[in-house]
């Protein structure tokens, strides 16, 4: 008997969810609705609120790694009970950026997807590709590499010429189906030209929601006849939708917005082709 | 009352210990010697006979979060106990290569240096300026950006040109006179190349020992006349010297045999000069 990738999961979820959205778990303590405990139990009680309220506008969750890390070793001893609850409906991507030599990469491979049990992961390129395929080597998960991210920095090095090398190569590292990539929704002038230069891969898009970019030109330019063209990432404006008490409720709101937003974009692609 | 800054403490070890070495800490299950217990008790024992045994040679020492992540939240235990004990004689440099959009990088600092104490870390520097400030606005500690690093796929991204490009923005970002660089030792012909474009800033090198970079070449080309030019990292070649049970012994002759070279190799340096 074999088990469905988490990419195979993703495709069914799109279909049977109606949706692409994935929620960005970054609990800040400094953001929270003011009647969560700042306690580390109390932050993950808030994140399980979340998530149920949450859970069938979204095809997967985001828990942002440094959130956790600054909590302390407890703090991952959280993540780790949340991921394994999550994944029991949705798949899990393990926001942590990772990248390094080879043997170090191995190792966080193993610790993302085998000890903290997440279904994807972001990995940086910055060190090449022994610091990329020990994640791809775990052929049932998916790896998405930073290509071209959201922020201001990201013309520091990433543009005008660095996100097209490292498009090309993540294509050629993709002996396994289970690469993609992050790809800013600022970004709107390249999404077009990443998606000729990928071939067919999904892209993890964060920046719809606060950062201000187009979902309905980001899910043009992404579309890869898939099925899964790339996965709408929100956070803040989700967690955060509500500083009140009903913050659950508000969330639940905001990520059905996204969700049909989403939807209807989708379908006025489709009927335009 | 002022405390000395990070790079204030390892110029004075640098002097009273007569040394530029940096202890890699990797613990590796697959590489522990035979005795050594494979839990995370066992591995915690190991490591702090390794660095008594090595501490009079050794300017920092460098745990890798890779290795006490794969641990789970138990490792991390470890690894904040074990930052708490060593930086009360000597530096610690948190090997986490974390790299993140500017409110993530900020929960990442606060991670490595407040919750788990560190000295001094490594940074990715692929998503730019908003990823790579929020660890320099730690004054106090020491950032090191990776530049040309000694692995394979540095040739992937890094080379030919974006190293450069790194170093001059590193350079142009080090406000507080807090920035250092990662410079592969396997990349002999850069060094003197970055060493011009970066102006006085501590290099850690790592590359030097198993991966068979020259010594005196790098030295003598990262030299910035600050006194402490680079810190010369080995991680396996000390830590797995041995896989009997004199492992301690082992390590502390092999860290004390490069001490040595790195301080006959800068008495002839400065001999020709």
């Amino acid at each position: 008997m074999t088990f469905p990738t988490c990419l195979e999961r993703l495709k069914q979820l799109a279909e049977a969810r109606s949706s692409l959205l994935c929620v960005g778990l970054d609990p800040d303590p400094e953001r929270l609705p003011e009647s969560v405990p700042k306690s580390v139990a109390g932050i993950g009680d808030f994140l399980r609120e979340i998530v149920e309220a949450t859970r069938e506008y979204a095809i997967a969750f985001k828990p942002n790694f440094a959130f956790f890390e600054a909590l302390g070793p407890e703090g991952m001893s959280l993540l780790q009970a949340l991921i394994k609850e999550i994944r029991a409906h949705t798949p899990v991507i393990g926001d942590a950026k990772r990248g390094d030599v080879g043997h170090t990469a191995e190792r966080y491979a193993h610790a993302l997807f085998e000890i903290y049990g997440c279904d994807a992961v972001t990995v940086t390129p910055y060190q090449g590709e022994d610091a990329v395929r020990p994640f791809l080597a775990h052929r049932d998960r998916l790896v998405f590499v930073l290509g071209l991210t959201s922020n201001p920095g990201a013309s520091d090095f990433q543009l005008p010429n660095l996100f097209q090398d490292v498009v090309r190569k993540v294509r050629q590292w993709n002996d396994h189906g289970n690469a993609g990539l992050v790809v800013g929704a600022t970004r709107s002038e390249q999404v077009r030209e990443i998606r000729e230069l990928s071939g067919p891969m999904p892209f993890l898009v964060p920046g719809v929601g606060a950062q201000g970019g187009s979902l309905e030109e980001t899910l043009r330019d992404a579309e890869d006849g898939s099925g899964l063209p790339c996965l709408i990432n929100a956070s803040r404006s989700i967690l955060y939708a509500s500083s009140g008490t009903h913050y659950a409720a508000a969330a639940a709101h905001a990520a059905q917005g996204l969700q049909e937003q989403v939807s209807r974009a989708r379908n006025r692609g489709s009927a335009s082709v």
